[in-house]
């Protein structure tokens, strides 16, 4: 039984959902020695988020920064406003999204179908690099 | 410790949420050997989802559907529409419901509350078989 | 290499949003003897959730209650009313948000960013007391 925990940055992104598979993979380089297992990825920030979609065409990358303008939009009452009309939004779609993925692992590699693919959703104008947790636990 | 992990495939159903605790814990035969664990069901795809929702009346599932269809409507100016117009509000549904849950496992059993069912989410009219990963882990 | 696991029960709370980080880590003194681990807060009820999100500006948590009744209105055609217009979006969002977070510890302490906590999000309008499981393991 095997333990790792790892902390990476991600370069700064414009607004929007990107896709950050192979950057996670990079950072957890043990993975290739675990039988079976759960890789655990985790942002350490409240308006910006992570989610497992579709990793083929980047249209659907656009389309997902489309719902999401869509399902928070900057216009609704709200109170929090001092940092920006892109703020309180970007914590809601934190929260609709999630922080952290969870993905099986087996054989030393992750357990994903032939169309996912990690994405980094950034939700600020402005959002400045990016910190995440990598948690890989499993049987060698 | 122990880590056990299957696949399993569900049948094709008709779009909307599904209740489909029975046929995850018929997968995972080893649940009932592990003391105090965790249960991690993983979805392969990225047009359904899995969720926990109530597991009684039948009219809850039938009214997610209805909210997921607010939520992700079929006409916001989407870009990937190729597979037709229930293929990118599929996407969406997908990262808002999310392509896991992970449940608490205690005594050979899941821990849930009284009212709670595992639901699969189906977002495509015709959307086929689903393949499950289903990661077990615990103290035997 | 350990497991623990214990139920604690939250006090009622009116509806919204509500930081809930020291309870949750008052429930599980054995967070400080993990080296590297993860522990899973999971909420036993399908009308509450739990999310991550900005833990200093009590606005933040008002403004989510604004996004949630946008995000699921209570006038949508629902059939399930018996229990009240408040109970049947209650559903929605708790899917929206979750039942569960899961999160990094290191060297006896969660790995949070600085402005990260754990929100019990009450959607019922007269929820009563909610259970939760915490779930931890790790390296000692």
């Amino acid at each position: 039984m095997a333990w790792r925990q790892h902390q990476i940055t991600l370069p700064a992104v414009r607004r929007g959902c990107h896709l950050v598979t192979s950057q996670v993979l990079a950072g957890i380089p043990e993975l290739s020695q675990i039988r079976i297992g759960l890789l655990h990825v985790f942002i350490l920030h409240t308006s910006a988020s992570l989610t497992i979609n579709e990793n083929a065409d980047p249209d659907v990358r656009i389309d997902m920064e489309t719902a999401l303008n869509h399902l928070a939009p900057e216009n609704l009452p709200y109170v929090h406003t001092l940092e920006g009309p892109d703020d309180m939004p970007a914590h809601v779609k934190s929260s609709l999204m999630g922080p952290s993925v969870l993905i099986p692992v087996k054989d030393g590699r992750l357990v994903l179908g032939a169309w996912q693919g990690i994405y980094l959703c950034e939700h600020r104008n402005h959002g400045g690099p990016r910190q995440l947790v990598l948690t890989l636990q499993g049987e060698e």
